[in-house]
């Protein structure tokens, strides 16, 4: 089955909003066998979305659109559309008294606003898709050539919500038993350059069994993508499965997960299966690496917190660094990240200490310790690696690698499950 | 002058990358006069893209296209628009100069790959657009009747540098004088509802000298949205500025700044013309106050640093915070909070203290304090401020809206400067 995506916006065809939705719809359509084969954006002007769809139609005959659902002038979605299949619009009451008791659960008193009754609106004839996740119901339109238009609204939340409520399930019941669909598999690297990774890999390295292989390096490491097209699902899960199986034990202790796993859930189910805790101390990164670690829901039973030691007055009061440390070596230096690795493990009781200490620019680099060079010191349980890098990029893309690379030394010493 | 875009590749179709390129082209466009009135996407496939091309310079004369100039077999875009112009593709030996004299600076030995004089391959008449940023040039293909095409590199750095290098200067030298653009303003609100905003506003909620008002709210708050459509540059920007002048006293003290200000940024600034510093105590956020602060280049002079207390026991031995505040009342509370904020500032020796305890979920509610329910103290030497809000959304939306409310309370304190 193919397909056509339009998207409608001023917002979006003016560039202040990024258009996430296409890429949204087009990745779930892809791993059920729809196959997307143009994308469009117009403006919040009839014609030009009238234009877009019957186009679109011509050509493929089936469309799914996005935004202009809702209550206001600049929304034209279903008059266009109605237009382009020669349908009038219609109130229809059901969908008014669903909007007029959600207006009573918001506490909203005396009547509608008219403008609400816009989205009571629907071309005659056409299918109402309900939206458990908004105002805004979505419209199927469909002429008897079987040519057909899916409305979903322009929020993302709805919209992804509608998609899988309604959008898969209608599209899977008409394509049948589904014989060819897109699937891919994602290897999630730290810890090994683009370049030593394409070596490692060796003839491997554009592809294996067949499948070409992608890598998008990224401030998380770098990630390798493996996609089947034109194979029936299971042939794609099988083939896939080989082809990780194949690649995994040369890439060996570089990977840190699959698909979108978070290097930082992957280090607290170590640390929580070893019964240890972890504790932090941050220079140059401010706070982030205990962020991350905190985004993860369940972290608080491995992590007890830490010290943002910004200023060194902070390193040597809350984490014990010898200010002879600072003097000699500076706050940037294995010497000072292990003192206060030590210091955060002591002061809370922690098995895991983990420091962070860096120049993240744009300024205070010199010759010998230039933006970007930051020292990460992990003690665990008295066991001790320190290490250095400097890392190119901009001051976020530094705090973020430094963070990523504290989280992979913790990965390495703890080893495998 | 009305243009369209096109942008290229299977990643893109297939959902796996977001189209950032089409967005920043139409921004860049738009703010110079010239009016995208459509944008599409499609694959690596040399019928679709001619396909495209054709209907586009058809109906507009004016296409600019991203992605495709690569060295691989799957990157058509020169062949497929060289077939629509009926032209040849002729290699051209200036480019395969330019790109060995590449290899040999980055120190590859022998022959170039055969792959690489692929991005040497010209339309018969075609301009070369030089690229400073990156190995593919781009093309400049035109007719007789003057439509044309831009092919431009898909990575983003390199469009984007290309677009101010030599797009924006040939479009404007070929505009004339520049009658009509698309600008816009932004005031950035924090503090108050979208609902309460638009009371506030009255008449004005819907639009100010003739020019419509969006409401584009997010975790940072609310942005407003002001823009000029039809209007030359200067007229644009007089009645923008009018329009900000006549709203910036109705919204008064919940405007934080305009454009892409950060409230981080502004905090730190107000604090440093006060001679004041900053310490941080943070609970449920585990650190994500402290890195928005570092996240600014120079905070050092303004943030001290502070203490992640996400285990109660550091709340206590880091923070001074009484074990019977936290029997009595609780760790998410009025009363711990407090303690916090005066227990960082005390420890750090920091003139103001923040803390922000609180239930980022998903679990962990209880009927008295449910997930969302976050406790800010903020004590500036002393003069003590603290409220609570219950924040909708999910764990990281809650803690990122806690962190900055929190930093909005510091700047309500401190006053205009």
């Amino acid at each position: 089955m193919k397909i056509e995506i339009i998207t409608i916006g001023d917002e979006l065809l003016l560039g202040f909003t990024t258009d996430t939705n296409a890429a949204y719809l087009a990745r779930e359509l892809a791993a059920h066998g729809v196959e997307v084969v143009r994308r469009a954006t117009v403006g919040d002007d009839a014609a030009a979305i009238a234009a877009a769809v019957r186009e679109a139609l011509d050509r493929t005959g089936a469309v799914i659109t996005t935004g202009g659902l809702g209550p206001t002038a600049d929304d034209l979605t279903k008059p266009a559309i109605a237009e382009v299949f020669g349908r009038r619009l219609e109130i229809r009451e059901d969908i008014v008294a669903m909007i007029e008791e959600r207006f009573r659960v918001y506490g909203f008193r005396g009547p509608m606003p008219a403008s609400n009754r816009q989205q009571a609106l629907v071309p005659e004839g056409a299918r109402v898709l309900e939206n458990r996740h908004g105002s805004a119901p979505g419209i199927w339109i469909e002429d008897e050539r079987h040519r057909w238009v899916a409305m979903l609204p322009g929020v993302p939340r709805e919209m992804r919500g509608m998609t899988g409520d309604v959008i898969i399930p209608e599209l899977r019941a008409r394509m049948g038993e589904v014989r060819e669909v897109v699937r891919s598999r994602t290897i999630r690297c730290m810890g090994i350059s683009e370049s030593h990774l394409a070596d490692q890999l060796g003839d491997r390295a554009r592809g294996v069994r067949g499948l070409p292989l992608a890598y998008l390096p990224s401030v998380a490491g770098i990630d390798l993508r493996l996609t089947t097209r034109g194979m029936s699902s299971a042939a794609a899960a099988a083939l896939l499965e080989e082809a990780v199986a194949e690649l995994r034990p040369i890439i060996g202790a570089h990977i840190y997960g699959e698909e979108d796993a978070d290097l930082a859930d992957v280090v607290l189910q170590r640390t929580r299966e070893r019964g240890l805790r972890i504790a932090v101390a941050e220079s140059c990164t401010g706070g982030m690496l205990g962020a991350r670690l905190t985004t993860i829901p369940g972290s608080s039973d491995v992590f007890v917190g830490g010290v943002i030691a910004y200023d060194d007055q902070v390193k040597v009061k809350l984490l014990g660094v010898d200010p002879g440390t600072l003097r000699t070596h500076g706050a940037v230096s294995e010497e000072t990240a292990r003192e206060m690795a030590a210091g955060i493990r002591r002061s809370l009781g922690a098995e895991i200490g983990i420091a962070i200490t860096g120049v993240a620019g744009p300024t205070g680099g010199t010759p010998e310790k230039p933006v970007g060079l930051v020292w990460i010191a992990v003690d665990v349980s008295g066991r001790v690696r320190a290490n250095h890098r400097i890392y190119p990029g901009h001051r976020e893309e530094i705090r973020q690698r430094a963070t990523q690379s504290a989280l992979d030394v913790i990965r390495r010493m703890l080893g495998d499950a």
